[in-house]
């Protein structure tokens, strides 16, 4: 598992986006590269890029595990990468009885989203 | 230096993008993640991030390696990042006379950009 895992993720706190003009408008700092790269990084891995969109677009916005995991590869599997997703500031968790729900971290969206929105 | 760079990019075709409703809207297919996250593997890396930013920002959205390489590494590391972000699709390349200039692909970057528009 650790071959489709990247361990080294870096943690990153989401209370501190949204970030940066667009990459249009001005360069980025050093600092925030180092944020930005942190997010895109996240999103890097084709699984979780998917079960990013799944959570993302789940109805009413949140999705537990048992929404989304049959993405094609095995729970804990699943599991790890959601939570590297949660590491990287993107998701939010909330455990409700048996279940761990997770939401998309709207800020850190919107800060790629940003970052990423061409102004010419 | 080759602990710095990931040799295994996939390389992109930029013709195929744009691509994607906005996460929040439906859930990836597997082909659209596969896409998606190469270009977000080429922006994972804090120094070719700020390269990415410096083309984009730079005076009439164009720059030549001379323009934006002070960032903190070797010549040999900033040509490689631009290739990789070239082969990602996010930069197009056109040398003129000695120098090679780079430009974003507004295609890749408006996928991504789509992908993490939040639609609620």
């Amino acid at each position: 598992m650790s071959n489709l895992i990247s361990a080294e993720l870096p943690v990153v706190d989401a209370s501190t986006a949204p970030c940066c003009p667009p990459v249009t408008a001005a360069s980025l700092s050093e600092a925030d590269a180092e944020r930005m790269a942190a997010m895109f990084k996240a999103l890097s891995d084709p699984v979780r890029l998917r079960l990013f969109s799944r959570v993302a677009s789940h109805a009413g916005g949140e999705a537990c595990v048992c929404d989304i995991q049959d993405v094609g590869v095995s729970q804990p599997t699943v599991s790890h990468h959601l939570k590297k997703l949660r590491e990287a500031g993107l998701l939010t968790s909330e455990r409700r009885g048996t279940w761990v729900y997770y939401r998309v971290a709207p800020g850190p969206l919107a800060a790629m989203a940003g970052l990423l929105t061409a102004t010419r």
